[in-house]
């Protein structure tokens, strides 16, 4: 954890500007077959689309700009299932900074692959035996690296922030965003931004039925802790929400909705059939609580949080092999 | 053939007009692995991302927007080996045309299915045995319907122009455009922009390596006719350029680059792995060539011309499976 202040949306400006120029301003995409379908308006802020595939970049790039001489110098640490890694590795080398990371020994091959390939270190655990929390801060500590945890760190959710902030400045109030919820780095980032830029608009976090730790929480009032979750959303296998994130979520969201894998399927599917676009399990998750939820007239926000699968494992998925 | 004159840039700027509004101002992508790996700066004018998910949209549009009140009432005929159909049913359905459409057997069942999703009436008939063009011509004459060509037609040619026209509104410059060919109508269209937005830029044609008919034209000086090529680019399976997509790519036009089927497939898991679209195999053609042609310091358009592909065939193609 760190020490810093829960950030605000004035954080998420001020990772906007430091972002400028090294992010992509990610296109909001639209489907006349979604609007007809449900009598609502969607617009769909395409992280797939972000540098290496995913939003996380975003929030890895602010949290290193942050770091002082000393701190670039000895390099950083990352624990992660996978997006997370690729961000850190890619704003560690774009900045010059040593990267060491930690990922599960199921990550998908791609995402350690991609890690690898931008420089960094990656040290495999098994996600099902060990504490990850404890093996990065042992890393740490060991190597003198500043650990920047997936999710529940200031500047990170500031960075992750910016995707709503660029969707609500191109699109004005909406009436409700969906965001997929794992450890709400992207959740908490985008209240901040949707709070501020569209004050009626309903926030809701999504996350899969097999680990809804987050609507458990935000019912009981204090974080609640499950098991790893098995699910296809591999993105949000996360087993508790974070210190910052939940302050943000219980005082910002609205809502917090679950789907099934079988839905996620379903609206990967309609991505690559009907808006030709590859999006991972995660990513879906907005999307399909939004469809099944949308009511007539409503102008609807969707992050899409990343486009990080397998072309097998994508396949598979869609029996398409 | 139509009695109108070969069209002009003018044209496009007409038509442009008509499209605001109904067809989408695509994308143009970046991406950074491209650049890094050639030097170049490379601008992806991405038409999968298209209404019914191809530039196609936008020359059917065109040409149905011109059609007098008779015209409109008895109804527009079309052939097609799959994204001229859907485009023609698409813009029929919105403006109220009736539709009768002529597809090949082998057109792949995504693009019939939904090709009679727009409402279309569907015919089919064997690309192997029948000549499409005296089909169309039949069924044209006895239900007294307006043919409208997938190519050598100067209102579609127009409509295609408008694809290049917004990249280089967008881009200003550029030093080469690569363009897919099949019977030159985007070709053809592109060139019309890119010479009055971009004087000096390069303009080049793409072909599949199994139909270099229009390579052969162009160096021989007058329209080689070839037989159905067999190639994984079922959009570029046409035996010959027009008169009218000739006239342009004799003028504008300054090279034709062919590629192979596997350097099609090449480009299709690029995109999809990296830039996370879904791309048909003939939307490759222009990437497959100019990753292969490009001069590092070069601005080049890429015009991504469609993402209507199975995914069944996808995953086939990719070996994905």
């Amino acid at each position: 954890m760190s020490n810093l202040q829960t950030p605000t949306y004035e954080d998420v400006k001020a990772a906007a500007e430091r972002l400028a120029g090294h992010a992509h301003r990610t296109p909001v995409m639209r489907s006349r077959t979604v609007d007809d379908a449900t009598g609502a308006q969607f617009f769909f802020k395409c992280e797939n689309f972000q540098r290496m595939g995913a939003f996380k970049f975003r929030g890895a790039f602010n949290a290193l700009s942050c770091f002082n001489a000393e701190q670039r110098r000895a390099g950083v640490a990352a624990f992660s299932s996978g997006n997370h890694a690729q961000g850190i590795a890619l704003a560690a080398q774009i900045l010059g900074v040593p990267a060491t990371i930690l990922m599960p020994t199921d990550a998908p091959a791609m995402k350690v692959a991609a890690t690898r390939g931008y420089g960094a270190e990656v040290v495999l655990f098994d996600r099902y035996k060990e504490d990850r929390d404890a093996l990065g801060k042992k890393l740490a500590d060991e190597r003198g690296l500043t650990l920047i945890p997936p999710y529940d760190h200031p500047h990170v959710i500031a960075g992750q922030g910016t995707a709503a902030h660029e969707l609500l400045e191109e699109t004005g109030p909406l009436d409700a965003l969906y965001v997929c919820l794992g450890g709400g780095g992207l959740l908490s980032g985008s209240a901040l931004s949707a709070r501020s830029l569209s004050p009626a608009c309903k926030i809701y976090g999504v996350e899969p039925e097999a680990g809804n730790d987050g609507q458990q929480s935000l019912r009981a009032g204090h974080i609640v802790h499950i098991d790893t979750p098995r699910t296809i959303a591999d993105g949000a296998q996360t087993q508790h929400l974070g210190q910052h994130t939940f302050e943000i979520i219980r005082r910002d969201v609205d809502d917090i909705h679950t789907v099934s894998d079988a839905e996620l399927v379903d609206a990967m599917r309609f991505f690559a059939e009907r808006m030709k676009m590859l999006v991972e399990p995660t990513g879906c998750l907005g999307f399909a609580a939004a469809r099944r939820l949308a009511q007539p007239g409503q102008r609807i926000g969707v992050i899409v949080s990343g486009g990080n699968v397998d072309l097998k494992r994508f396949a598979q998925l869609l029996d398409a092999g």
